[in-house]
C-alpha cells in the first residue's frame, strides 16, 4: 500500500489527565483504549495518547526527544513484510533508524526511524486493527 | 462536524530536501505545495513539510518548540465560526492560546492551541480544500 499515516500518538506526562483534556475537546475515546495508553476517534486518523517515557522508550527515541512531550506518527502496514519493505527504504532514503522492527508486546510487529529532520515514525502492523487500503485504521467503538 | 486531525504538519531546516527524502519513501507531492510549503498526500491525512522557523512562527509556539525541529497537527473547520468555536472549547478545556484565530495571508483562517503537554495543534478553515464529513482534506493531485 501507498505510505501514509494512520495514527498520530502524543507522549504526555499523565494519561488520565490527558484523556479528561481531549475528552473536553470533544474527542471520544476507543474501546481500544489501555490503563496505559489511550486511543481516540479522531476522524481519518486514530490518536493515541502515551507516557511520554513510555513513548520514548518504545520508539528508542531518547537522543531526539523533545521538550514537548514528544510525538510520533504511524503508518500502520498490512503484514510484518510490509513492516521490513518500509524500514528498508527508509534506512535507504537516508532516515535513521531508532528501533528495528520487532515483535512487541501487545502482539503486533514494529519499527521506529526518524527523518533527517529528528521527526519519529513508527512503522506497525497491528493484527488487531482492520486497516483501509488508504491507510486508515478502524478503531472499535 | 467532530474534531479530528486533517493535517501533520512537520518543521524542516530545508523544505526541498525533506520533500526530496519523503519521496524517496514513496509519498506524492501535491500540486498544492508551494516554494516555502510542500504537501504530501498522506493516504487518509495530508502531510506538511513547512520551514521550522516559519512554522514556529505561525503557531507563535516559541515557548515551547521542540528540538525536534517541531511538529503540528492540524484540525480543518468547515467555516470560520466552526474555528472559533473550537477555538474557544479548546480554551475552556484547559488549553494554552498560542495564537487567536486570524485571517491568514493564504486566503483561510487559523488559530493555535497548546494542549497541556505542550503539544500545538492548528485550528484552521482552508476555503481551497474541500473537506469530508469525518475531516479528511482533499488534496489536489
Amino acid at each position: 500500500m501507498a505510505p501514509h499515516i494512520s495514527l498520530v500518538t502524543l507522549g504526555v506526562r499523565d494519561v488520565a489527565a490527558a484523556t479528561a483534556f481531549y475528552e473536553r475537546l470533544g474527542f471520544k475515546r476507543s474501546g481500544a483504549s489501555q490503563e496505559a495508553v489511550t486511543f481516540i476517534h479522531a476522524g481519518p486518523v486514530a490518536l493515541g495518547l502515551f507516557g511520554r517515557d513510555a513513548l520514548e522508550n518504545d520508539a528508542k527515541a531518547s537522543s531526539l526527544w523533545t521538550g514537548n512531550g514528544g510525538i510520533a506518527v504511524a503508518m500502520n502496514c498490512a503484514s510484518e513484510t510490509e513492516v521490513d519493505a518500509m524500514m528498508a527504504t527508509a534506512k535507504t532514503a537516508g532516515a535513521k533508524i531508532l528501533k528495528p522492527a520487532e515483535k512487541t508486546f501487545w502482539g503486533g510487529y514494529s519499527g521506529y526511524f526518524a527523518d533527517p529532520d529528528g521527526h519519529a515514525w513508527e512503522v506497525a502492523y497491528n493484527p488487531f486493527w482492520p486497516l483501509a487500503a488508504n491507510g486508515q485504521v478502524d478503531l472499535p467503538a
